[in-house]
């Protein structure tokens, strides 16, 4: 059985033993840059951690994992260009430093390399493991329409906002850790329990996400401080706000949101302010936690191996602590 | 055994079929709507001339043949985007009916559904039928990079061009008919003189378009004619004449690509009479013949069902034949 720091140094080394043809170079180089930019390798250590819940021999199970990354920075890579970001971990995203073409392009070839990842699979589970990552693929996407269609709206209810980052963050989340289980031979019942458990932790992930943007230490943070905020962004912070604030607060922060023009600190600050008088980071952090709590909950009654559970645990209680 | 009508009628029949969700709207209607623009539909149409020549049971054949449709709609919309074209088959293009993000996501998606769609095959084919669809994918984004980068390219070489239309268009169509004929159980030696053959036809295909794009009856061709002329694309015709041309001829034809403003009716006549100084329409018409004859003979070649051969052969001499 591996720890956290073991699982991630593995999954590094693979990830920088992949490589790419060299031509052409317009469409490999930014794959190869992505996929250099690290990040936190979240989904193939939950692949790890899932599969290590059955067997600890997780030999074959990296490759796979890997496939859960790759997709995953495809979504970044796309989802830069929709956004129009200019970084992505403090970098230049790929339509910047290249072009949108070569975002979308490469984007796509990465799609079909998650796939060719897949096929390192036995064979007796390919099936239903495309089966359950087309699924998740494909709400992935509508996740991401979802939370583009809410740039369009006046009014997000939270149930809304909740089902989007289920799509768009979660599921993958819970089917990382399925995936894993599925390579390691978990029966389908179980299988279940822990996709809940990983949905659950995963719109906990987002809650965490969102309060971060808003309250992080910005020494630590890697992004701007307050983004959310300066974009207008329908996050489950601006969302509560809308709905609790009352008479000049709610006009206020009406204004602050039809603003064009605008010093971005002083939007970030006021606004900051609104949320803090109405209690919106202990509202945040109360959903945050009830999450967590049904996810370790379902860990609890999951039939799996004991030291198995305890590091996904420890996992989990690290992201619920994170300050980045 | 079928006929390519009554095969053509099956795919539209079976695509009429093909339903998605109804939410999120913006992100599947632009896959029904690109969907229902119809097309030739060639590439499935392929699979199942490939499966006949082995079997003519094609029932099992029919909805993995809908993923190569699916994949090559997915490329034509995000294609589309590159290329920042108003129009597909006389209709706007999902980047213009909606918007580009709507277009990216939505190409995305049908990526994914493609994969779905194979998901019918017998699992004892499917992990070399992913192999096979994968590494052509990827070929079609190699090949659309490509061409994007001659966008940028003074000089193209003709092996340089026959290259990236080998990957952008010939390697789908030769991938179609050999993944029909795996469906069908072909040996794989056969296989790969199918494969050979497909992507032999379709160099042969593309040829053709280019040849269409100055030389079509306006009134039966479905785009503008000499498009490629306006927009200065290097086709092989523009790639033979760059080659050709000398004197006032090389300094006319030059002048043209470098003016920014120019009555489009004026250049494609004057870069037309060029191209027929320099007999490059003769040129462009001997090289699709000879790629046509080597398809024929290696289809003489082919160890197949005698009917299931001559419906393919008259099926490739329709398209050398056609009009649009």
């Amino acid at each position: 059985m591996k720890t956290i720091p073991e699982l991630q140094e593995l999954i590094k080394s693979e990830i920088d033993q992949i490589t790419y043809p060299s031509q052409p170079s317009n469409l490999y180089e930014p794959i190869s840059y992505i996929l250099s930019l690290g990040g936190k390798r979240m989904r193939p250590l939950l692949v790890l951690l899932g599969h290590q819940l059955v067997n600890g021999q997780l030999k074959n199970a990296i490759k796979p994992a890997l496939a859960v990354e790759v997709f995953h920075n495809f979504t970044l890579m796309h989802d830069d260009i929709m956004d129009e970001a200019p970084l992505r971990r403090g970098m230049s995203t790929v339509h910047e430093k290249w072009n949108r073409t070569v975002a979308i392009l490469s984007g796509d070839t990465m799609l079909v390399k998650a796939y060719d990842l897949l096929l390192e699979l036995d064979p007796k589970i390919l099936p239903e493991a495309l089966r359950l990552f087309n699924r998740t693929a494909v709400e992935v996407c509508e996740g991401q329409q979802i939370d583009m269609d809410f740039e369009e709206k006046n009014i997000v209810l939270v149930e809304e906002y909740i089902n989007m980052i289920r799509l768009k963050t979660a599921v993958l989340l819970g089917f990382s850790l399925e995936f894993g289980a599925l390579m390691a031979g978990m029966p389908e019942s179980e299988r279940k329990v822990l996709y809940d458990l990983g949905v659950k932790m995963g719109i906990g992930f987002q809650l965490m996400d969102d309060l971060l943007d808003v309250y992080a230490d910005q020494s630590k943070f890697g992004k701007q401080v307050g983004g959310d905020i300066i974009s207008n962004k329908k996050t489950f912070l601006l969302i509560k706000a809308l709905e609790q604030a009352e008479g000049d607060s709610k006009k206020e922060l009406e204004n602050w949101l039809d603003k064009e023009a605008f010093d971005p600190k002083e939007k970030v600050t006021a606004v900051t302010t609104i949320y803090n008088q109405l209690g919106i980071k202990e509202q945040t952090t109360d959903l945050m936690n009830h999450y967590f709590d049904e996810a370790f909950n379902l860990l609890d009654q999951l039939d799996a191996d004991v030291e198995g559970k305890q590091i996904l645990k420890n996992f989990a209680m690290q992201l619920m602590k994170r300050e980045q």
